[in-house]
C-alpha cells in the first residue's frame, strides 16, 4: 500500500482555502499512484482555531468542505482532519475528528479521544471526547487493508514530559487488540527545541508495542505563536524510520508500506530547528496577518541584529526596514554596528534620532519631577520615544513592526512597556539571550558571512539608557539567569530546588521575584514564537493581581 | 441547625493570609452560636489560582492550610474550598474540592464533578473531576444532619445561558436521591449583568426540585479580570430566600434553617450592579497589586470621567491623581469640563500640554514622511506622546495608571495601541459607550451632585485627535453599534442573522469586519474588568493571523 503525506500549511479560519490545499494534495496523490492520502488534524480550519469553534457559521462551513472533499474523492481514499458534530443531547456538541472519505462517501468518522487540555492546548474547552477506536476497511491496493485512525494526542500516552498518565486509555493499544494493518495519526504537532527528535523516539516506541507499521502526518506553518514543524513520516512495525518529510516546510512524499520504499529528510540539529521554527513563525505571521512589509528598530545590540536577519530569512531583504534611533546615550559602536548589519542584510537603513522627543518629554515633566533622583522613568521615557517612532512609520507605510525582546529580559521585565515592547510579533520573545548568541552566531555561519556584526557579538550587552549602562548592573549573568529560569519557567522548580542545585540562593530569590512581579507586561507583551516547552504566551496563564512567593 | 455563611474576599496565591480570613469567620460563626459555616469554593488560594496550581509548593502549601484549619475547629464545622491531591495513578492529580472538617478532623472530602471549560474557566486544565456526590453526617444542632455538597458549577446543570445540556451528571439530584437533609453550595462565581438575578432563579428550581433547603456561599472581591459579587444566601425547599448576604462586599451571615430566620440583602438593579463590581474590582485590582495611588488621563469626555469617579470610588480621592493633556486639536471646553471633573471629585490635577512632544516627533519624522497625507499616523502621535507622558509619572511616583477605553472601542479598534491603551487596569474595557453615558448618570445621581460635568455627558463624543473630529466620522451611532456589537461580541450571531434582526447590512459587516481585524490590539491590552456574558478578556480567545468571515 503506498500511503502520501500532505504535510500541508493551513490558513486558521480560511475553509476555502484549505479545502483547495487538501484537493491539490489529492490530485498529487492520485498522480503519484497513492492508494491513500493522509492530512493533518483539523485542516479544514486550520489548528489551533480556537473561539472561531463557537461559531456556528465555521462548523458548518467545515461540514460542507469535508462534503465536498468526500465527492471528490476517487479510488484514493482521504484521511481529512476536520470538526464533526456530536449529535448527543449533552455536551459540548463537538469533535475534533478524523474522516476517510473514498469514492465519493465518508466511510468512519472517528472522534479523538484524548484531548489535550494543558499548556497552548485548550481541546476541552470545545471538544467532546469519543469513546470508540476508529477502525474500518478498505480494498485498496488489491487487497482488503483494516486501518486504524488516531488524531495527534491519541498516541502521546507516553510522553515523558508528564511525570504521571494523564490518561486512562491508550487508542494505539486498542487498535492493536482490534488487529489494524496499519496504523495512521494526523497531528498538528507544535514545534518545541528536542521535540521532533521525541516524537519520533515516541512513535518508534508506540509502532513496536503495537507490531504494526505507523504513519503520521504533520501540520506545517506558523499560527500566531505556535510553529509546526511537520517532520511527517512512516515507520515500521520494528520502528525502522521509513520515511520522512522536510521539516519546517511544505511537503508532499510517498510512503510504500509493502516496498519500504520511502525518503528520510534528516531532522535539523538545535540551532537549526530554532532559527527555522522562528524564520517560519515570522513569515507566516506577516503573511498570514496580510502584511508585505516589516520594520525593526536595531541598536547595534544582538537581539535586534538576530531579529532583522530572521526577518531578512522570512520575507526578504527588499522588504525589511531597519531603524537607527540613537540617544544622547548612544556609543558610536552602537549606530556603525547597525549599519554594518543593515549593509551586510542588505535592507533599507535609516537613522531617526530621538533627542528631540527626549528632550520635549523631559521638558513638559521638568516641573512636575523637580527634586526627584533620576531612575528608570528617564530610561523608559527614551525606550517609548522609540516605540512612538517606529509605530508612526508601522501607521503611515503599513509596515508591521517587529519587536525584539528576548525571553531572558521578558521573564524579569528587563523591557519597558510601550517601548521596546511595541510590536506585533516578538520574534524572539521566547529565544533566552544565551540562545540568542547561539543564533547569532548559527546565522553567520549559514550564511558564510558576518551578516551579524561580530562585534555585536562579542561586546557586554548593554541598553544604552544611561551612562555606562550594562544589562549587568540589574541582572546576574546570563548564563546563570538563564539557567536559573530555565528551571522555574520551564521545570516548575521552586526557589529551595534551584538553589540545591547549586545556584545561590539570593539570586536565585530575587530572579524569581523579578518573574513573579513582572507578570503584568507579559500580560500585555506582542504575540511571540514558542519554541521552549514553556512560553510566555497562550501556555501561560498567571494571576497579576496574586500574592504568592 | 444555624448555618454561617464566611463570605469572604480572599487573595490568590496567599495561603497564609486566606488561611486567617477563614479563621477569623470560624471565631465569628463559634461567637454567632452557629453549628456549622460555610466559606467559599477554593477559598484557600483564592480563586483562580490559574497556573499558581501547577506549582507543587502551592498545593502542598494548601493541604498543610486544610490541616491547620481542621486542627482549629471545634463544635462548630466547617466547609473549606481547597485542592485536593488525586491519589489515583492517572489523571492531572488534583481535584477542586469541599472538605468538612469538625472537631479536630477532616470528615469528608468531596471533589467537584462538574468542571466549566468555556468563557473564562479552565478547570478541566488542572483539575480531574470528582465522580461520587458529598454526602456526610454530622450530629449538630442536638441532632444527625445529613449534608450534600456541591461545588459551584455542580449546581449550574439547567443554566439556560447554554443551549444544549454540558453535562450528563446533575448532583443535586444525586445528594435528593441520597435523601440529604440539606444541600450546600460552595462557590466562586463571578459576576455578570443579570447574573446575580439568574444565579437565584436556578438556585430556587434546583432547591425546589430537590426538595431539599440550599444554603450557598460565593467568593467575593476582584481577581485580575473577574468580579465576584458574593450575595451568598439560603433558599427553602418550596424555594423562599432565607437569607442573603451583601452584594460586591465582605459578609457575614447566619440562617436558622429550622426557624427560617436570616437576614435578606436587595440584589442591586443593573446599573447600581455594574458600577459597584467596577468600583470593587478597581479597589482590589489596585490593592492586590501593592499600589497606593492611581492616575488617569482625563480628557473632558465621557469615559475618562466615569473612570476618574469610579478611581475615587475605589481608592479616594487623595489617591487619584488626574492629568489633562491638551492638544493643539483640544477644545476649550474640554479643558473646562477635565478641570470641572476633578474639582467636583476633589483630587489631584494636572495640566500636561503635549504640544512639545507632538511637534518633536512630528519633525523627527518629517523628511520620512514627506509627501504622504496626513492620516490616523498623526493621530496616533498624540495619543502616544499622552501614554508616554502618563507612565513616565506612573514610574516615577509609582502611581498605577487607569486606562480610560470603553469596550465599544476596544471591539472596534477605535482607540491607540500603546497611547490610549496604555495602563495596568482597563477600567470600562467591558462597558459598553452607551452603557458608559447610563453609568455616568448613575454617578450623578448617587452622589446627588453633578461630579460629571452635564456637558460632558451631553457633548458629542471625540477623540480631538483633528479639527472638528467627532467619533461619528468613523462609527455608526453608539446606539446602534453597540447593539450589533452585543449580538456579534456576546450571543455569537453572525452578519446574516444580526441584518435579519433590522440592521443595516453593510453596517453590520463593516463593524464585524472591524472587530475581526482588530485582534492584534486586544491582545496586548491591559486587563479589563468583566462585567457583560462575554468579555474581551481571559474568556476571549481569538486567533490573530487567520482569515475567516
Amino acid at each position: 500500500m503506498k500511503v502520501a503525506l500532505a504535510q500541508i500549511n493551513p490558513i486558521v479560519g480560511d475553509v476555502d482555502g484549505n479545502t483547495a490545499r487538501i484537493l491539490d494534495s489529492m490530485s498529487q496523490a492520485a498522480n503519484a499512484g497513492a492508494d491513500i492520502v493522509l492530512v493533518p488534524e483539523l485542516a479544514v480550519v486550520g489548528y489551533p482555531p480556537k473561539d472561531l469553534l463557537l461559531k456556528r457559521g465555521l462548523i458548518e462551513r467545515n461540514l460542507m468542505a469535508v462534503e465536498k472533499i468526500a465527492k471528490a474523492s476517487r479510488d484514493v481514499a482521504v484521511v481529512i482532519g476536520h470538526v464533526a458534530v456530536n449529535d448527543a443531547s449533552q455536551g459540548k456538541g463537538i469533535y475534533n475528528a478524523a474522516s476517510v472519505v473514498w469514492r465519493g462517501n465518508v466511510v468512519l468518522t472517528y472522534a479523538k479521544r484524548l484531548l489535550p487540555t494543558y499548556d497552548v492546548f485548550d481541546e476541552s474547552r470545545y471538544f467532546d471526547p469519543g469513546t470508540t477506536p476508529g477502525v474500518c476497511a478498505l480494498d485498496l491496493a488489491g487487497g482488503r487493508v483494516k486501518i486504524g485512525l488516531t488524531i495527534c494526542e491519541d498516541i502521546w500516552t507516553d510522553d515523558l514530559h508528564f511525570s504521571r498518565r494523564l490518561y486512562g486509555d491508550d487508542p494505539v493499544s486498542d487498535l492493536a487488540s482490534a488487529n489494524v494493518d496499519v496504523v495512521f495519526n494526523i497531528g498538528s504537532s507544535p514545534f518545541a527545541i528536542g521535540k521532533p527528535q521525541r516524537r519520533v523516539e515516541l512513535f518508534r516506541k508506540k509502532a513496536t508495542q503495537a507490531n504494526k507499521p505507523l504513519v503520521y502526518v504533520n501540520q506545517v506553518g506558523g499560527n500566531d505563536d505556535l510553529v509546526f514543524d511537520g517532520a511527517s513520516g512512516a515507520i515500521d512495525s520494528e520502528g525502522r524510520v521509513l520515511a520522512r518529510c522536510r521539516s519546517f516546510d511544505e511537503d508532499f512524499a510517498i510512503v510504500d508500506l509493502k516496498s519500504q520504499e520511502g525518503q528520510v529528510a534528516g531532522l535539523p540539529d538545535k540551532e537549526e530547528a530554532i532559527y527555522r521554527a522562528i524564520v517560519l513563525g515570522t513569515r507566516d505571521y506577516v503573511s498570514k496577518c496580510g502584511f508585505e512589509q516589516v520594520v525593526i528598530g536595531v541598536s547595534g545590540g544582538i537581539d535586534s541584529a538576530v531579529t532583522a536577519a530572521i526577518a531578512v530569512a522570512a520575507v526578504g531583504k527588499d522588504r525589511v526596514h531597519c531603524v537607527a534611533m540613537p540617544s544622547r546615550f548612544s556609543s558610536r559602536h552602537s549606530l556603525e554596528d547597525a549599519e554594518s548589519l543593515a549593509v551586510a542584510l542588505g535592507t533599507d537603513y535609516r537613522v531617526i534620532a530621538i533627542e528631540d522627543i527626549h528632550a520635549a518629554t523631559e521638558g513638559v515633566l521638568r516641573s512636575h519631577f523637580e527634586g526627584t533622583p533620576a531612575d528608570v522613568t528617564e530610561e523608559n521615557i527614551q525606550a517609548r520615544a522609540r516605540g512612538s517612532v517606529l509605530m508612526a512609520l508601522s501607521n503611515k507605510f503599513g509596515w508591521l513592526l517587529l519587536t525584539t525582546g528576548n525571553k531572558s529580559e521578558l521573564a524579569v521585565g528587563y523591557c519597558t512597556m510601550y517601548g521596546d515592547m511595541c510590536g506585533g510579533l516578538a520574534v524572539l520573545s521566547d529565544v533566552p539571550k544565551t540562545m540568542v548568541y547561539r543564533v547569532a552566531r548559527y546565522i553567520n555561519q549559514r550564511a558564510g558571512s558576518e551578516l551579524i556584526p561580530n562585534r555585536t557579538i562579542t561586546k557586554p550587552p548593554s541598553a544604552e539608557l544611561r551612562e555606562n549602562q550594562t544589562d549587568q548592573d540589574s541582572l546576574p549573568s546570563y548564563d546563570v539567569l538563564d539557567a536559573i529560569l530555565e528551571r522555574y519557567v520551564e521545570r516548575q522548580q521552586c526557589a529551595t530546588e534551584i538553589a540545591a542545585a547549586g545556584f545561590d540562593e539570593r539570586t536565585v530569590r530575587d530572579v524569581i521575584r523579578k518573574v513573579d512581579r513582572n507578570e503584568y507586561k507579559r500580560q500585555q507583551a506582542a504575540t511571540g514564537i514558542k519554541i521552549t516547552s514553556r512560553a510566555f504566551g497562550s501556555g501561560w496563564r498567571m494571576p497579576i493581581a496574586a500574592r504568592y512567593e
